[in-house]
């Protein structure tokens, strides 16, 4: 066996057993008992200290760097490059943290995160500020253990999420959907007219909510044979491996797009899991290539697809049939719009479409001067408030409200919320590129036909695990660097369209 | 810390990992999608490697000897003292085995096992034969290299599932037992009584069901808290640890008693697992006791508790309500007959609490010529259908009614099926013995308090662990040694008034 093959079974190996964590952290979301959370606990630390000794040893850094002396080759974008490109990677940045950092880390993070719910709930950003420093800090020495080049300490952990990808080039992005969105935004605001969405908020039954979004899911091809969908508090998608991938979402009977949208967003996660290489599982080939990536195929399904026109030419009838009585006197226009509803809000996670970027450009803008130290973690509330009014024209009541709204920062997750935005740019330009190869997609569509355009995504993305890194992948596949402008024209064509501007 | 403490902090650690498995190991019985079974198998592997791997290390044997010399004591009983006792028992026997015989033990169970599932649904021993001779061979050679002392090579297999129990003690319980069982069940039939058992095939809703025996489940002591009720083809019971229990039942609206006295059972054998010490948690103190001790609490709440006439006094009502078109015509003693109905049938897993032990006692004096060589695999189906008729009366028509029903011997399982009649020796006489201490049970039962029992259990059976080895566990908790008389005089009365002998 060469050293390039030892390695990848010894990546391999380490993958299926962190695969193990996997599904104990999908089983203590879903059904575990309220008793067995210490013991979960314990468990998840044992498999995740166990795999962090076998990705930081110096025996797997022996094998990388053999394999690296005799792979070589000229050609970055072979599998075996790739492989050995995004293995060093991980590895390096993997081993450049100590011990110490990693421990202090992981132990800050589950205490921020617990102070954080608190907070939250008694909305006083006052409790969860200590925290806030202590994370801020440590991640701060974490960028400097890392490094970043020529580039800012921001880099350093972007990379984490969207390798490759620096804050430069997120702040040009950014700035230019900042540019084209407050505008477009404002003049939906101003047209004055808006769907009455309580009818979003009828009496929708739970089981016929589940049937047919299980039935919507299966339609755009997420394999209930190699996976489930199940219900959590905070849902999510997890791909165990091969053949097993699990969704979930949560219903509420009066509000029919939470439990609908979100399926078909974790159904999109889900069929990019499952549309990896399988013989590749555990090495960079067979891996998702960047969050940002990943988060472009479940808001693709969700919102380029399934808030599209012709989705509900297909769906209307049957979803009058199944919420026969919220839905009776309902038109498929008022409908549509109802699920394409823009309005300035206060929570992300609720957003619509087009002000859920807002939502994103707004945190990017107060991660980076945390991170360079420009911005004191005590000045966030007001930073927050001022550029939300700025923005959105409205100013949060509460920092619950407001900026402790997020779980990300409180468990350490700075530098992953553009990854959101990314994903919607990246989606823009896929779906552009599908329309360009595959024809009228809205014909397909209406005719319940999702297979073309899973089939694409299956082989211009999914397939391709990390040959690519992201910027790269847009590049390849679409023949476009990434922009921001295939977003905003989709977001203009359709709001257009729908509040007559 | 001394060599002890380390000891424990390792056996902590290997029960940890191994626990793993078990939550793997439920999700693939419950909610696993089809096409992750090869995942799954790989994961398992891996875990169960590794857990081996630890478990024979020499590190560990080290430690354990370190421990035995500085730990000395006199008192066998002591936790220390049982801690090292069955340490020494598992580390030897696993270290025992050559990795050669491990691995083809595990290859050919499990090709064994999928050949026997074709040939059961076929009906073909022959198709089976050829792998029951290599399973029958590798055990028989493994009881060679686990050594025996002065007993029988069958010692060494009943030894792992049973520690401590010879075939020449469950030889002497079960010829005792049969001369009494045969006679017993022969004057139920000859009463010429029967109880029309077709009311409990009529419609039970299965919501019903899950909600009726969720409630028995709670009231007899298990905690939902820490624990779950699912459903699962083959009905188990998975202890992952401390806080954590697992349930599993299958459901048929058209039989009654399968879901729920398979509730009660599984019920019994989780109150065991929650019973355990958490503190104890990887350690043999923290272990239950064995195989037939945990038989002995599934059968007790299933047989002594749920099938027992005050245990319907308080439940028929409720009964009668739930399933109120089943039972609208059905008095309380019917049902209770009915539920207590004894006939001699071929399938073991649907036998009633009498003949149950016969089908035992028939694997018993089967296997262990089996394992002296003195009875050929080829013979068995022959060998089987002479002692079933000399059991029965009847005689099996197809091998898949007869030798082939059980999973067992297809999965190496050879030795394990005397646990089941141990079982139910163990609880008749813990049962007799609790009645001595805790007064009129029967009047707590009807009065739906199962607190005393289950508190009782608790103290004498479970928070003990592995402190005694079952037969002592016995004497200690009843006085008496391990006897068959107990059982015998359970159920001679118990039919005798059902059967009016």
């Amino acid at each position: 066996m060469t050293s390039y093959d030892s390695l990848l079974t010894e990546l391999r190996s380490i993958a299926l057993l962190e695969s193990c964590g996997h599904v104990l952290g999908w089983d203590e979301q879903t059904y575990m008992p309220p008793g067995g959370a210490e013991h979960r606990a314990n468990q998840l630390s044992l498999l995740a200290g166990m795999v962090h000794e076998r990705a930081t040893s110096p025996q797997l850094g022996d094998l990388l760097a053999s394999a690296e002396q005799n792979e070589k080759s000229d050609d970055p974008d072979l599998p075996s490059a790739a492989n050995l490109r995004e293995a060093r990677r991980k590895y390096d940045r993997s081993t450049k943290l100590p011990r110490r950092l990693v421990e202090e880390l992981s132990r800050v993070c589950t205490l921020s995160q617990q102070a954080w719910v608190q907070a939250r709930k008694d909305s006083k950003f006052a409790d969860f500020l200590p925290w806030l420093e202590q994370v801020v800090a440590l991640r701060r020495e974490e960028a400097d253990v890392v490094g970043y080049g020529d580039g800012v300490p921001y880099d350093a952990l972007l990379d984490e999420y969207e390798p490759g990808m620096t804050a430069a080039e997120v702040t040009t992005l950014f700035a230019g959907l900042r540019d084209e969105l407050v505008p477009l935004i404002a003049e939906i605001v101003d047209s004055g007219r808006q769907p009455d969405i309580s009818i979003l908020q009828r009496s929708y039954p739970v089981a016929e909510q589940r049937d047919f979004g299980t039935a919507a899911a299966t339609a755009i091809g997420f394999d209930f044979h190699k996976g489930r969908l199940d219900e959590a508090a905070h849902p999510f998608c997890s791909g165990f491996g091969p053949g097993d991938t699990r969704l979930t979402t949560r219903y509420d009977e009066h509000h029919f797009p939470g439990a609908f949208f979100g399926t078909l967003h974790e159904a999109g996660h889900g069929i990019y899991e499952q549309g990896l290489n399988p013989a590749e599982f555990g090495t960079p080939m067979g891996t998702y290539a960047s969050l940002g990536i990943h988060e472009s195929q479940s808001r693709l399904w969700e919102n380029f697809v399934g808030r599209s026109r012709a989705f509900w030419n297909h769906y209307y009838s049957s979803a009058k049939q199944t919420f026969s009585t919220a839905l009776a006197d309902v038109a498929e226009d008022t409908f549509l719009w109802c699920v394409n509803d823009v309005r300035p809000t206060f929570i992300r996670v609720e957003a619509d479409e087009a002000t859920y970027n807002l939502h994103i450009l707004l945190r990017f803008e107060l991660e980076q001067p945390l991170v360079s130290g420009d911005l004191k973690p005590a000045d966030v509330p007001a930073a927050w408030n001022e550029k939300f009014t700025q923005y959105f024209g409205i100013t949060p009541p509460t920092d619950a409200m407001g900026c402790l709204q997020d779980i990300h920062w409180s468990g350490g997750g700075i530098g992953y919320f553009p990854t959101y935005s990314l994903g919607n740019m990246y989606a823009a330009q896929f779906f552009e590129a599908a329309r360009r190869d595959l024809g009228d997609l809205d014909e397909q569509f209406a005719a319940g036909d999702f297979a073309p355009l899973k089939t694409w995504l299956n082989q211009n993305i999914h397939q391709r695990g990390q040959q690519y890194r992201a910027n790269r992948l847009v590049e390849v596949v679409t023949g476009e660097r990434l922009a921001y402008q295939p977003l905003v024209n989709h977001l203009r064509e359709k709001f257009s369209a729908l509040y007559g501007l």
